[in-house]
């Protein structure tokens, strides 16, 4: 019997992370909600991450997804923004696990192919193939539709994840 | 009159998170507690993000200090390193305030220059000059001395960070 199986996809952002709660039940998905999470920028850094941290813990508070999954970000030159990204991305990553989900990582080429179907693409692209695999999705700004892409891209290789984990425990 | 007040200073990192809890009176600086977080590297990283959030709660919630100082860590080349270096201590600043405590941030140069005397040295002078500043001290490794570094660095600075305050708002 298949199960019905909720996933959180997170885009982690220090100004704005990105977060879609999707339904995967076999080979089918079903949108559920889609949001951004921000941080007031006037703020000092430790009152930011608090931000963060209370916002997505509301929402995985109010959907109860089973499963999470962050982007394995992209690291640019830029030490600072990396600095940046990596603390936004801690607390994308304590947030589920605290809540005792498990927590996948994807790299941002293995998103855009699982949504895609090729590494490389623009952010319309990305848009337009939601509205095809989703048709109800309702996404605000890039950062909500990356989230979603996260999450479908975790429907798409979880069970492949899981066979790897049964074929080396076995 | 003056009044005691508590101060955990935090150094951290995603394999040892290094914490030092002083108390400042004055001018006068006294030892309470130091330790080390550390996490599982062979556990999955979102894991080992909880790992570092509930073991520095716990250490918040045992010394309840008033007041939290982080280090403004160093970003080095190595974007991976700092990408690391990010989450945990995105982790660092979440957990004081969580705990509704103001988080004080500060570059290494200064830390160094707060215990010293000068904004560069080996971390031999660090610990020697610990153990003048504050006889009763205990430390093991590397971590924990440059957490009561930064402990002590916010008990020399948060006065006058505290008169800029009232400065700018008077």
């Amino acid at each position: 019997m298949q199960t019905t199986i909720r996933i959180i996809g997170i885009d982690p952002g220090l100004r704005r992370t990105g977060w879609g709660v999707i339904e995967t039940l076999g080979n089918s998905l079903k949108f559920v909600a889609s949001g951004t999470v921000t941080s007031d920028g006037d703020m000092d850094l430790a009152s930011r991450l608090r931000q963060l941290h209370d916002g997505l813990a509301d929402i995985v508070h109010a959907y109860r997804p089973h499963e999470a999954a962050v982007e394995q970000t992209f690291v640019n030159k830029d030490a600072v923004a990396t600095l940046k990204l990596g603390q936004a991305r801690g607390i994308a990553m304590l947030v589920p696990a605290r809540a005792g989900l498990p927590v996948a990582e994807y790299a941002p080429n293995a998103v855009k192919k699982s949504v895609i179907g090729v590494g490389h693409g623009e952010k319309q692209q990305i848009h337009m193939m939601l509205k095809i695999l989703m048709p109800k999705a309702e996404f605000k700004g890039n950062d909500a539709a990356d989230a979603l892409a996260i999450a479908i891209c975790h429907a798409h290789n979880r069970g492949a994840s899981r066979l790897r984990q049964v074929a080396l425990v076995s």
